[in-house]
């Protein structure tokens, strides 16, 4: 039956993209499994895809993880194929930063080759579509057991692209971090683990103002949300492992008004 | 290959909990089917997933029917699996009333368990996301084929749970319901059935006045969308089987000013 | 195992119509894999439907193409199965327009049934839902073989409905073409190809004047997006074969404020 592929997109819902290359991957690999992972990423968001892929695939099976956010479609970045880890992790994308922090979560790049002009590809290969016409053909090839060396030219692992890493920075009674995904809930998590707070204030702080410097509201450290009433802030560590703020059936990015990127500032509250 | 498990959340499509649920299930069951009934439930809508639920499970195949929309998640809640009717299917999710309606479909609970603290938990389960920690590996397990015995302690199936459920008020020359389910296309299903009407002034009216104190529109009685021009509000049965108010390739609900939960008045019309 | 079904419709991922679809699928013909291509058709929109499916099915494994955008359920429109070119690909749907161009694409309908009153259908159908009731069940008795002499009563393949098909009209100096399609990302397709060009100033002209009559920019004649500026338009061909305008990491239809169907102009620019 061959290996399954997880699949990761900006492409959304509104179209047939991601369809399509179902399409492909079916024809080329009929039975394979295919296991949507999102196609709800921010459209051409590479952060935000690298930061879901790192976190999603530790849970996902031995298989092939095609994940395409690729605003620099047919333009000079390399498509890739790369071997992650012991187990036989295989990675299928573009060489924008999105496969990385994966790549490091699963044990680090083993082996990785260039795609872009592979004999798996499609014929006559659209310069805007390489999802359809390279991304998917290469994904549904390994899926079958083809390697590496037959899907590209050999590179090294060491050179493939990382997205810059915003860090937390900590001061005597204060932290400065980053909003560093926002789910559909409006949950906000951070560039920051619990593990940073070890031996600063804020670690045992029962209460703790977050916000911007405009917004600032008062969160309870708290483990689950029913530990506050509804509509109260929690700052709690969340199932990615980073410390987080959310609001008890409501939407902690909308009242404090923050976006993925954005400064978060924190303080012990009295 | 083990039973197929259905799936119906209330995580949207922006984000990746539905699929890292479904890479927990196919790195626990590979090649398990997975049927995606929806993940567009409203934001923590107990009451309308129930409804989904129960209204779709009657067309699904004997097998696992994971149910996750999960305000209390982390909290005193139980988490439950549920083996239902003679055939087999086995329900799993909160304890919260989202289950029971459907498990009534299907000919009622046979046996259930608590699964809050299950030996099939991923290890290291966080208290907010307990879609992947808890829910979808019990589920995968049970496609493979363990029993509830094995997946928990054993709870009496009477104390599951319940939403309260809304019931339609009959008049002598009117009718009271509620905004049941309203769909996509703004269709309002009411919480009233084809029966409900028996020998009602309303049954036999061929022109129905609909809507709340403040909008009314005149609908006709009719089968299928096409009796009735577009733009026009018609008053039929619809597929759930409730009495419904839609408008022709329009949104009944936009025109109407309606939300679930809302109170709809009916009369017959002039 | 049976054969893979595609599967198209304008149910949206709001509400669970796709999904019962999917488990009336999987009770009748389990193991049979059914291919998403997507749901986020516009609402009764029968003419981009037909273009998406032609667009998308020639990717598609031989199998069962199940495609449902149908305003007219319940009426007097017939719902069909055909059977396009030599390698067996079978289409359901609605006979509204929906299928022939797909089925032009495959090789031309060799054979149809009219599945009004398929022996196929599930008891009681509803006059709203035979997506449900007719359509997915006649799909998946397809996959595991049955014929279309089974599902239906025969037609004359050439007295399926078709949509009306735009057309670009080339004067001398420009080109008056049509928004055929529209995606997420706010590229516009024109119903112009490339062969349409030839001879015509703008088939060599580096710089084309684009828009409507009140909003107009300067898109460059590329191949990928890469080849201009971050906001600045392009005119292209894209993955699709048709002539296409968009902006670099930008909405182009928004910009020129343009839907679907609306006259977009084309002039070589100095």
């Amino acid at each position: 039956m061959g290996l399954p592929i997880t699949f990761l997109t900006d492409y959304g819902v509104a179209d047939d993209f991601a369809g399509v290359c179902r399409a492909v991957i079916a024809r080329i690999a009929p039975g394979v499994q295919v296991i949507d992972i999102s196609h709800g990423i921010g459209r051409h968001d590479v952060r935000e895809a690298a930061a879901v892929l790192a976190d999603s695939l530790p849970y996902a099976p031995v298989g092939v993880h095609l994940a395409i956010v690729d605003p620099g479609v047919g333009g000079r970045r390399r498509a890739v194929a790369v071997r992650a880890g012991d187990e036989g992790h295989l990675l299928v994308g573009p060489d924008n930063g999105l496969l990385p922090p994966a790549i490091d979560h699963l044990g680090g790049a083993a082996e990785a080759v260039d795609i872009s002009r592979s004999p798996f590809r499609l014929e006559h290969p659209s310069a805007t579509f390489h999802g359809r016409d390279v991304f998917a053909p290469v994904a549904a090839r390994l899926a079958l057991g083809r390697t590496l060396e037959e899907a590209g030219e050999p590179i090294d692992p060491a050179g493939l692209e990382r997205q810059p890493v915003s860090r937390p920075r900590l001061e005597q009674h204060r932290a400065v971090a980053h909003a560093e995904r926002i789910d559909g809930f409006g949950n906000i998590s951070l560039d920051l683990c619990r593990a940073d707070l070890d031996g600063h204030p804020l670690a045992g702080s029962p209460r703790v103002s977050v916000g911007s410097r405009k917004r600032r509201r008062t969160a309870t450290r708290a483990v689950a949300f029913e530990e506050v009433p509804d509509g109260r802030f929690l700052f709690y560590e969340d199932s990615s492992g980073r410390m987080a703020i959310a609001v008890n059936r409501g939407d902690a990015s909308e009242v404090l008004d923050l976006r993925v990127g954005d400064v978060v500032e924190l303080e012990p509250a009295p």
